[in-house]
């Protein structure tokens, strides 16, 4: 993984060959020392072949997403922006979580290079999120995804036989969507570096911007629908659109959640458009537009604004505040509690109410065709808890740090969901993080890393039965 | 019941016999009006026995909800006080429902009769709430209560042969804790109208005072100390009394639940405490006794303040928000959550862990030494994601009649847990309800009112399945 970092890590220098790259040096000294890091690794472990026991993978994924930021973070050490060892950690985190929370202020003046690889550091952990979701978490059977994994191994023996196979079609899905979006933003009016790094920013649902004003400095409606339309991408089941690619297309277009998400989406847009109309006085067709990309940014956890959202009104707040809980759907790059969480606990509800009609009838729990045994439901209900008292705590703490009410909540919500702004003066849509002191900061790093291992993966390391034997 | 209701109208002025009740034409004019309708649907009923079946007993429950806090309201309307309709519902629902939220300012110069009847509908709400909890919800198996419908339906054919002799027990422990109340504040220094005002209000977890400062009035840590042990001693399983004063004293000194609550609470006054020393250099008893006051007082869903704790630093903030939704234990005077609940959740997060670590054990969940089946964790968690969508619901409707995120929230959640006080400049402890706009108030005395109902008995009665046939 630090080998094939440290070749990423050139890309900013060789992208920008006929460019401006003020910071090569930063680069190519951070490459050289991810490189030699992963070759001391390599030689270390030998070559010989070891079989990855379930521990160990947990023991790998969880070390894997610190690893990766913190040597992320060395370009920002050392080119000349002069940040603290805190800010550095703070915004590669950030990153590479595809958070998109940020402490950089002048975004507009900042040197290509460095707006390049906050751009390669979000792709990047878009991808290593899809390949955790879709790999390795239904495997460990992880907060309800055991869902997921008899649905991913299923298809994959029918449709695609090796899971080398798999991944490759996941790469290169991820690779056009990309592409695809790259082309959609540079023919609506972008130039290409800002065309590229918005694409590499919305697909994987990451959200750093090349400018203070984020989305919000393209001024264009037909800009801000397509990005809703690709960042909803990114937050749908990337297997989907594998069996889509293999002629499969029914699942995609039936498939429970992915309805739901869309569905959501629009409603709340269409509820923010009504409110704005009517309190705000504004036009029926821009109010749409930018609800609906709002939305789509935070729900998916994006967190690109096209304006202070939080000027809307009480309501509008309270909105975003709620759907930054909601997340995409499971096997994406998006991160929240997920879109098949709370269907399950609807499932689940509805099952209460009829029981309490009729006791003595029996009922099958459905979803997406299948049967939920009480099993998936248990680990589903499981993450909830954890997920809503993890929220608690980084709250008490935040607030214990001198924060007030709305910014701890929210900064304890975006970093948790991974979604990227909060709500408040300090980090609203349209603050930053800079000024936080910075035990707030670290609290928060902790708290996106958390999120992004989907939580009880870390419980289980803190377990002590992990360590036992 | 509104014959009963009829009787306890002319409470006021028949205690008040010797003192000032300028308001006793409004009482006696309610109480005859309740009189007459209670006699009216006696005889349109008849004397025949009705066997109640199971929808019956949900209508009965919700509607006697709803009609018992309307015709309390009579003597606030016919009063002197030139209340709007709207004033007056919002304080007698807030009053029999034990939220405690009050519209009124100037309580200190309001007359006797009127401060006790607010008192009287809170203690009455208090036993009315007890007597659901333990003779019609477990029945109902509403979110989870089956698991306390073994519990009391089993020891009372042990111990108490019939459900007649168990009201009579239940009426009589909250008669004789409403007793020892009262005869402590009145030895503790308060007059002995403030005594039984406060200890009706105490034992019923209600919170409505007789001053705008509240409990803060009387400036005496041992009167805060000794409400703090009867707040929590309302908020405690009434079952487990019965039990207790039947010699049977180990349930209630080794029951989970009733553990957990105690510890809970000294272990969150501790760490506010401690804030508080650090911080604000407080005076470390002092602080400790205020703490463990106002989080009993919240925790308990009764609604006291004995100071404007929001002021203490935004980390007591974010505490008291997080515990307005915790909640007493189940079968007490207590809204809320419930503890039990937390405690499932829990039970069941372990188990995932252990699941994880050792995919082929097989594991029995036990709580308060018996196995607790897939049936009531579901209903549990059905309970708590209608609970968080209801909250969600009515935070979203109050932003959008203009109130701030601070406000809707807290006001939400103080109304469905029936707490009492919210957070922020308007409805905080140290604010009132009346200013709030109507339309606000309505939706916080259904909110109430569905927290008070556990909310499932109402989603019910939404179901078309319910009126089917």
């Amino acid at each position: 993984m630090l080998i094939l970092l440290s070749f990423l890590m050139t890309l900013p220098v060789n992208l920008l060959m006929f460019g401006e790259t003020p910071d090569w040096l930063a680069f190519v000294t951070s490459s050289a020392i991810c490189f030699t890091s992963g070759l001391v690794a390599l030689v270390m472990v030998g070559r010989k072949k070891h079989v990855l026991r379930q521990r160990q993978m947990f023991m790998l994924t969880v070390s894997a997403w610190i690893v990766i930021p913190l040597f992320s973070s060395l370009p920002l050490l050392l080119s000349d922006l002069r940040l603290t060892v805190t800010d550095a950690f703070f915004e590669s985190i950030s990153g590479v979580t595809t958070t998109g929370s940020t402490i950089f202020t002048g975004l507009d003046r900042m040197p290509s290079d460095i707006l390049l690889w906050r751009s390669i550091m979000q792709w990047m952990g878009g991808i290593g999120i899809i390949g955790m979701a879709v790999a390795i978490l239904p495997f460990l059977r992880i907060g309800g995804m055991k869902l997921f994994a008899t649905e991913s191994s299923e298809w994959s023996e029918k449709v695609v036989p090796r899971t080398n196979s798999l991944a490759r079609s996941l790469v290169g899905i991820y690779l056009g969507l990309t592409a695809g979006c790259t082309l959609a933003y540079w023919l609506l009016g972008m130039n290409f570096f800002e065309a590229l790094n918005h694409a590499m920013t919305t697909v994987s649902t990451g959200g750093y911007s090349t400018s203070d004003s984020s989305m919000g400095q393209f001024d264009s409606n037909a800009i801000l629908l397509t990005s809703s339309m690709f960042m909803a991408l990114g937050s749908m089941p990337f297997f989907l659109f594998v069996r889509f690619i293999h002629g499969q297309r029914q699942p995609l277009l039936k498939d429970q959640q992915v309805r739901f998400f869309l569905v959501m989406l629009v409603a709340i847009a269409l509820m923010l458009m009504v409110y704005r109309v009517v309190n705000n006085n504004a036009d029926a067709f821009d109010a749409f537009v930018h609800a609906l990309f709002n939305v789509t940014s935070v729900v998916t956890t994006t967190g690109y604004a096209s304006t202070d959202y939080s000027l809307w009104g009480p309501f509008a707040v309270v909105i975003f505040l709620f759907i930054t809980f909601v997340g995409g759907c499971s096997g994406s790059t998006a991160g929240g509690m997920k879109i098949f969480r709370f269907q399950l606990s609807m499932l689940l509800l509805r099952e209460q109410v009829r029981r309490l009609l009729h006791p003595h009838a029996v009922f099958a729990r459905n979803y997406n065709g299948r049967v939920i045994g009480d099993d998936i439901v248990a680990s589903s209900v499981a993450f909830s808890f954890i997920f809503l008292a993890t929220l608690a705590f980084v709250t008490a703490i935040l607030g214990a740090l001198g924060l007030d009410l709305i910014t701890s909540l929210s900064g304890a919500a975006t970093a948790l969901t991974n979604v990227g702004p909060g709500l408040g003066d300090i980090i609203g849509p349209a603050g930053n993080f800079e000024t936080l002191p910075d035990a707030a900061k670290w609290v928060l790093m902790a708290t996106m890393i958390l999120g992004r291992l989907e939580l009880v993966s870390v419980l289980v390391m803190l377990s002590p039965d992990f360590w036992r034997s």
